[in-house]
């Protein structure tokens, strides 16, 4: 997929300059001097030859079609220079120009237009406003950059050109820092993450997927290639502009917990997709993925020279959940055989300052004999005594041998850089830290965990659509947005959510009978269309317990409100289940992600989803899998499986209640926000039950 | 103060060896090579020169007094050598040479006899078990290590000797990396942190003290001496060994609760020091501190050539709790009247990818003249048209003439170097990433809020010491560690917290009198040394809301135990306070630390303490903004601000128990845990009432 424009074997460039200096000469010459062994067509109407290559006045005019044409023309003739594109019928075209989408109503205009040429021909579009591509394979560099990154195993996109050109610049200066494929998606017209994703997936020269991103265009679509992709390779993201507008009008709980941050951890999450924090976490991480097999399992040794590094590698692993691999007894036996007496022989290991290669040697040998580690985490710090690149050598001869991770960590500058060099002619990347190490280390944790999630297994209930449609479109019909109480629960039910059980009874005879139904105690409410603050006219009672009370309660209700509201039009009394309130209140809700559609929140309900916003998000649909992560990733998860003697909650009925939630608002677009605060849930059998419940839907 | 140390006139290496690689070799060789003006005197009994240098058997032999020995000697002959330092009159001796208190029982005796020599003469020591010291302005390089750092405001003692060979390696390759001391502390037998904090203080060559640490020797000292220090330049420290041996037996709440590191933080915020993650973040943030203004308000500008980088950088400000600063309408005009229609005028400002260093240097002037920013962050990618080093020139030049701290994040490696070194030369540190830029100026916010705390106001409240005493007494002489209910509640009044009110009535007629006293409605429970079970009796009963009330339950509550203990001694019934449930449970705890003592916890109570672990910490004794600090420290504080209409409560109340828990578990050191919960906390001016009180001795 996408082939022309990474393997083309006719390139032509639109607007190749003669003037060093011009964008369009720099183009020509990233083409030439990285090596593109195929054809080169310079295209410019006042020149005969450019940098050696003959040039032509049109695409039209080349003698083989390219596969691909980039163009570093003035944005006025681009439109023309298309059309020509798809009259020789060059398959792949990257638009270098700017002055599109990003400058405003006009530049908008402009690139429609692009997009409906490409259409017509069924071109594809890298573009426009991008610094370029490149594929260090083919090999081939069309780029306005200031060279060409080192081969590697790292396939890297982003969204900002200039950010790609300090990467550039750096990757020229490091020894473990390569890439597969460089390119700028600018506005994104045609060609996005999502189609590069798909085809990178099984691209054998791209170990690993990076990307910069300040937006998806196309959310669903992202999280379904996402989830395919990351299957085969780690897609690694660094999403910026982390920033809320927080103009939004919110109406609801759910809706003041949930920005579009909130969207695209759950999208990535749901993705399979790593969402980095910096920058240097992108890279860092990228490095271990692209160059050392992946790890198996939670437990990492340490093999140090030095103590404090050592500590602190400690400490880095375990905050971030991994574990100190404990060394058979053997192991540490055949340590301890030629280890000085003052090293450790425990994990982790420290050979001592004065260790030369041999001593360092012998230890990882040992090391990673030993089937409780999965990972192996190499310190050197250069002591008096170092010897720097050997021993860089002995861990790198070791990693050739082994199905393990080996990340270096030879910390230091000057001394340090021929150790190095020399791990990374083994493919073994080193950090300056032990934290970026340990954090690479977790990187590949998160990955196998989230590569290793089954598919949503998606569940449909049987529903009443239409009731709920009906129900819409009343409340349309009278130019509301918001639902009331008594259609909300029209909808709840015909979801298949549980209520407390609730009857009109005309009479208290019917009363009575529906109490009988209900089962005791109940509360009973008078039921009049004039009348709204029903305690206010003694219109409740509760805890009724026998048929006379409730005898009693209807009597006393219809009488007190035809004395207080003499005009009221009184249809009877409700009589209600008496909800017990000894269960755990939850909240669950929703509101609609601009990039992702709808996104359920589960959270602790009551007060205190105010005060902690103790919540987690998932974009709707989702699986079933996803339904019980959910009341796993609160903080207060411990609450629902019990405290202090108290039972585990009904978690299938919570489970559950988010499954018919993410039905619900998947099947019924024009709902834009909801909350179900409470849903109060009691122990395991017991179920739960939609105490309040609101919907807004679409203006 | 230590002055013998960091300048001395003259300086003795004992153990100096003729012998290029030895230890004894290298040290002599850094202290001539550092350029070290003094008298050096080789120490060495087999020589008569040493590289250039007259030898003398002993210091004995030196025709000046040294200020300074440096020991290079097997540990056999330390003791000895030592105490002839001390016959010379020597102030100070680094001990270099390991084989003490670091390798086990003997280690630990040889190093009990170095401290009572040095103690003897009244002689300072640094080590033993340690790399040396280099103070680059005298100049001195008393070190083993291969290079003396460049010369640089930075401050830096290590409890590892390895690790600063790695980060001095670093400093050598990096420009703005510059220390003024380089002190390894090694098995601190006398000299500490503690020790070179103070004499730091006031070193007009240091601007911010840096620390590596793995432990504190004396805790209280550090609070007080860290906060002294930290008025006068920033400290940074980097804490190790943050993993919890979790073997500490504990039978409490808040034992489970309060660790070491929760021990460590606490007492790092007391004593103004700003604790860092990691290694990186150390080196990040002293490098601002070190040569920039300190920043003096939130609001950062951003000027930029490329858009990504700009908004990484705004994400990362954001997180960490910074402004963008809102530029004045004035400042923006001033922009769009040189800068193209496509860049931005606003914060942050995008020069765009073409700008040469002209047009940079306009927007950043004029962005610095804004009343509205504290602080400016200046990224520069390296692209086509970029003049990198006029541009860095511009940012220094700027510098120069600005009380407002600047950072450089001039991205990439090879293109960028030459403006790296630019801002070098103007004192200017440079980041890599944006991320770094941010966390730096975070740091800086943190530390002006430490600076600026006033030191802690302690109360004194008037209590009855004697009592708990006695309370202590009686438990410890029945061979308990655990304080019965009675007795936790006679220990609580005598600190003057406020319980249930609760009176002993022999008869029907006291009991009504004490009810009137206490006020309705009251608790009555049988009292009887016999009955321990009083529920199963019939010895409760609750909500006694008037005189006749409470005469009937007394005579049913007396005749019931009565009748089913016939054997038991009855005294009458205990009159409670039924104390009002509408208040929010709250949580106060002690537990003892074993470096810093007594550390009180503050959070909420209830169920919620265990499953959402929301607490606090601060080492005793505190001060009352500590106490209050507490309060709007834990997740949940907004619970106790008032939500959904409820009103606050009652702060000053929860100050007040908190300072005095303060007070008692310092006045008690065997107390070595403590917890009330819950703390029922009521609205303003209605105060809180502690319900459960345990407390537990030491053994």
């Amino acid at each position: 997929m996408l082939e022309s424009f990474f393997k083309p074997k006719a390139v032509a460039i639109i607007g190749a300059s003669t003037e060093p200096g011009k964008l369009g000469y720099t183009v020509l010459a990233n083409v030439i001097e990285s090596g593109y062994k195929g054809a080169i067509y310079p295209i410019n109407p006042k020149a005969s030859e450019i940098y050696g290559h003959k040039a032509y006045p049109s695409v039209l005019d080349t003698p083989l079609v390219p596969d691909l044409a980039v163009m570093v023309i003035p944005y006025q003739i681009v439109p023309s220079a298309l059309r020509e594109c798809g009259e020789k019928g060059i398959p792949a075209v990257v638009i270098i120009t700017a002055g599109f989408r990003e400058s405003g109503h006009e530049g908008i205009e402009r690139e429609r237009e692009v997009i409906q040429i490409a259409k017509e021909y069924g071109m594809r579009i890298i573009g426009p406003n991008v610094l370029g591509i490149i594929d260090t394979y083919t090999p081939i560099n069309a780029t306005f950059a200031a060279g060409t990154p080192p081969r590697g195993s790292i396939a890297f996109m982003s969204q900002s050109g200039a950010l790609q050109t300090a990467i550039l610049d750096w990757a020229l200066a490091e020894q473990d820092l390569g890439f597969s494929k460089f390119v700028s998606l600018g506005n994104k017209a045609d060609i996005s993450e999502n189609d590069l994703m798909l085809a990178w997936a099984d691209d054998p020269e791209s170990n690993v997927i990076l990307s910069y991103i300040e937006g998806v265009p196309n959310g669903k679509e992202y999280i379904r290639i996402g989830r395919e992709v990351s299957r085969k390779k780690p897609i690694l993201v660094l999403k910026s502009g982390v920033t809320e507008a927080g103009s939004r009008a919110v109406s609801s709980h759910t809706g003041s917990l949930a920005g579009s941050e909130q969207a695209y951890d759950a999208a990535f999450y749901q993705a399979g997709v790593l969402r980095m924090s910096t920058l240097q976490e992108l890279f860092d991480n990228a490095r271990a993925f692209a160059y050392q097999p992946l790890l198996q399992g939670d437990r990492i040794a340490i093999i140090t020279n030095a103590g404090g590094p050592g500590i602190l590698a400690t400490d880095t692993l375990e905050r971030r959940g991994l574990q100190l691999a404990r060394l058979e007894v053997e192991t540490i036996h055949k340590l301890e055989e030629f280890l000085p007496d003052a090293a450790s022989a425990a994990n982790p290991v420290d050979v001592l300052g004065d260790a030369r290669s041999d001593r360092y040697a012998k230890a990882i040998e040992i090391v990673a004999q030993d089937p409780n580690v999965d990972g192996m985490l190499c310190i050197v710090t250069p002591q008096a005594m170092t010897e720097i690149a050997e021993t860089a050598n002995a861990v790198g001869k070791l990693s050739q041998r082994l199905d393990k991770p080996i990340l270096g960590v030879f910390m230091g500058e000057a001394r340090i850089k021929p150790g190095v060099d020399v791990l990374a002619s083994y493919n073994i990347p080193n950090y300056k830290f032990p934290e970026q190490a340990g954090a690479a280390f977790a990187a590949m944790r998160d990955y196998r965990i989230l590569r290793d999630r089954p598919d949503p297994e998606y569940v449909t209930y049987t529903v009443d659509r239409a009731t709920v449609k009906q129900v819409f479109d009343q409340v349309r019909a009278e130019g509301r947005v918001t639902v009331g109480e008594a259609e909300a629960r029209r909808v709840a039910e015909a979801y298949g959510l549980r209520l407390p059980a609730n009857e009109l009874a005309a009479t208290a005879d019917e009363a009575v009978e529906a109490a009988n139904r209900i089962g005791y105690p109940v509360v009973l409410k008078i039921a009049s269309p004039d009348i709204l603050h029903k305690t206010d006219v003694g219109g409740v009672r509760v805890g009724l317990r026998s048929a006379q009370d409730v005898r009693d309660a209807f009597d006393l209700i219809v009488y007190r409100a035809q004395r207080y509201v003499p005009d009221a039009r009184i249809w009877g009394c409700l009589v209600q289940e008496m909800v017990s309130m000894d269960g755990v209140e939850v909240l669950v809700g929703m509101n609609r992600d601009p990039q992702f559609g709808p996104l359920v929140t589960f959270g602790l309900g009551g007060v205190l989803v105010e005060v902690l916003k103790d919540v987690t998000f998932r974009v709707a649909p989702f699986g079933k899998q996803d339904a019980y992560e959910m009341l796993d990733e609160i903080r207060a998860a411990a609450l629902l499986r019990g405290v202090r003697g108290r039972p585990p909650v009904d978690k299938d009925a919570l489970a559950e209640t988010l499954l018919r939630i993410s039905q619900l608002v998947t099947d019924f677009p024009e709902i834009v926000e909801m909350d179900i605060n409470p849903l109060m849930v009691y122990e395991e059998g017991r179920g739960a039950i939609t105490l309040d419940m609101r919907l807004v839907l679409k203006d």
